[in-house]
């Protein structure tokens, strides 16, 4: 948000997949758990050498069992991993001790299939929650999948192996230069809106070979995190199984970057960033029913905190949602969300600029050509842009409109 | 949601509305705000004596003129009020000074129709957001109104006047016992949900013969909308327009309840409930495109925000309000929203009741039969009791669920 005060190294990698970055491999197969044998459902991310690893968790109080796997490891290892295994159409939450013991086994039967030790293993589910992980089915596969990683950078496709109801697989890359090298990012993730009948989850992973240390990993995965995955809403439900994994393998470099400051710090996190905010977008572009994707900015805040609280109030109001959907330039109800999000802004400060049309100013709405700003709402990306002051504090939260098809999605499979 | 120490002198009222109140007479006519003649859409209520009054406004920072003008009107005289003049189909908000010049008219006309002073009056609006109301309307109906409520205690449908999209007019009534005597109540509200192309609006109306005094009323008032209308939520968001308002004649009584404690407090405020919850519910079961009632009821929290905190987060589910739309007994969606609700709540202390089956219990889901489960939720009534604990404080929220009918009203107006 802030105004970049050089160019960043930062360069897009059109094609930049998580096998892409050297010292990482992938795996994906089909393992039963979903229903149609051809869509993959298991997967493994490997990294060559034992990685600095981070993780962003759900905030959610009730939290599935791989969340806690891995919360644990990452914190019994300082911050290291060789892997992450996921499945979906299985969340393995709300599923008692049970739950915690199978995670554990599937961290050892990959850790077993790449020859490491389980607590350099990360675990991720998503899917029904509820029912038990049916755990032959892993005991068959993982092995199989380690023997595939083995062989090749890449076997099958990792990205749509962890969808559930998403549309389309999500992928992004990207190059940066710190510490004097060219290093590589690459980002898979599933989208979150959770599913018919009883499926979750957000889940992201990035791979690099940028050359940090866990500490650095984590600081700049945390921050970024908060800016992109953690600024989008498809309908406002954080899941049980959330989650958002880095490893960095460091690559041929033998310095590993320990300060969280600098032009090589800055460099780094311009690149997860670029990354994370790419997936990001994806997943409100790919909401349940969802026609368009919808940018609120909010600016002239006072602070960070009261700027995201008003965007994601806007993001979140299922009336700003379904006049979207309607292709409506609905000032009222974009100022009348940032009005009850509980931050104590004047509607005489406030300017609200729909499309690039401005539609209200100082506490009335100016004159505008509704069908015109109709017509310009009918793209595939709608921006709302809100000023409520003359604050030094923005931010930007992504959402989807509201549409019948969520309602299909959400309500209709089950009468 | 205390456990009462004694049965109360609660009656219900089934024919109560607003005129039959003791004291209380109103008037409705058609003035030119909506679009259809035979739609009343400008309001009086009148009481013969300068009465108590109090009122719980829109907590919205972008409040309408009439709410501004209330708010304003209440301070000024202390908590007292001859009558409300409503308007329906113009919500005069958003309108800058103009605004304010026009509810500050609106008052004057009322005033001089029924021989009061013009802060005796307070003001209504609901309806389009952002136009200005036509005063020559106003000018011309309010006096005829007048005329209209001098010679009758009713002349026209109060509670249809103030409707915009509500399909059902919504009163209610009770009577109950204070200091010796039995007293009447009755009320009328209109549903919340904005309403297409830009409506919005809460507003609720109680007449009461009751003897207390201004500080009474308001602090019952406060006390009672908290756990009524201040738990109703429809799509979460909250107008421009808000507003409840009660007026107490104090009948033919010279005393005057000052109390706000003791039993004679409680019976009255126990009125007061009876009265603004059988609207609440109403507001919530007419919510846009609704086919169930929800009752989400919270219970073993530790103290009463926490519990309103997690009711509130599950009735604003859109994930829980589209399965209760399915009949889908999913435990999964309702315990997901209440552990992201911000309260540190343990999925192991946690038991779920739906429509009187019990669905989870410690952790884990229960066996259950989902088509029975599914053919309870048929019901129009839908009741969701969640257990978090062993503590002392519940709480309990109205919503309705999420059905394609709310996307119909609020997405596909315009396009």
């Amino acid at each position: 948000m802030k105004p970049k005060k050089q160019a960043t190294p930062v360069t897009p990698w059109p094609k930049g997949q998580l096998h892409r970055v050297p010292g990482f491999r992938t795996a994906a197969m089909h393992c039963g758990l979903k229903s149609k044998a051809k869509n993959p459902d298991l997967a493994l991310l490997v990294c060559d050498n034992l990685a600095a690893a981070a993780g962003v968790f759900t905030t959610n109080r009730v939290c599935a069992a791989p969340v806690r796997y891995s919360r644990r490891a990452l914190a019994a290892s300082g911050g290291q991993a060789r892997a992450v295994i996921v499945n979906a159409g299985n969340a393995n939450a709300c599923t008692g001790k049970q739950g915690t013991r199978d995670a554990t086994v599937m961290a050892e039967l990959a850790a077993d299939a790449i020859g490491a030790k389980a607590q350099q293993i990360l675990v991720c589910s998503t899917g029904v929650i509820g029912e038990h992980l049916p755990m032959q089915k892993l005991r068959d596969a993982v092995p199989v999948l380690g023997q595939h990683a083995k062989k090749r950078i890449q076997y099958g496709d990792f990205a749509r192996a962890i969808m559930t109801t998403d549309l389309v697989a999500k992928t992004a890359g990207c190059t940066t230069r710190m510490l004097g090298r060219r290093v590589h990012m690459a980002g898979a993730c599933k989208g979150s809106g959770m599913i018919a009948p009883r499926m979750a989850t957000m889940l992201g992973f990035v791979a690099t070979d940028a050359p940090v240390t866990p500490r650095v990993l984590n600081k700049a995965l945390s921050e970024v995190v908060e800016d992109t995955f953690n600024s989008v809403t498809v309908d406002g439900d954080t899941s049980t199984n959330d989650a958002v994994l880095a490893l960095a393998s460091g690559g041929s470099s033998r310095k590993r970057l320990s300060k969280t400051s600098g032009p090589d710090y800055e460099a780094f996190r311009a690149g997860l960033h670029y990354v994370c905010d790419a997936l990001a977008r994806q997943v409100a572009a790919d909401g349940e029913g969802a026609q368009h994707l919808v940018t609120v900015f909010v600016g002239g805040a006072r602070n960070v905190r009261q700027a995201r609280t008003i965007a994601r109030t806007i993001a979140e109001s299922p009336l700003v949602k379904t006049a979207v959907a309607g292709n409506d330039p609905n000032w009222g109800r974009i100022v009348c969300a940032a009005g009850r999000s509980g931050v104590p802004i004047k509607p005489d400060d406030c300017a609200l600029t729909v499309c690039g049309h401005d539609l209200f100013k100082a506490g009335q709405p100016l004159p505008f050509n509704e069908r015109k700003v109709s017509h310009a709402m009918k793209r595939k990306e709608v921006s709302i842009v809100l000023m409520v002051g003359n604050g030094p504090a923005a931010a930007r939260f992504y959402t989807c409109d509201l549409t019948h098809g969520y309602i299909t999605i959400n309500a209709d499979y089950h009468t």
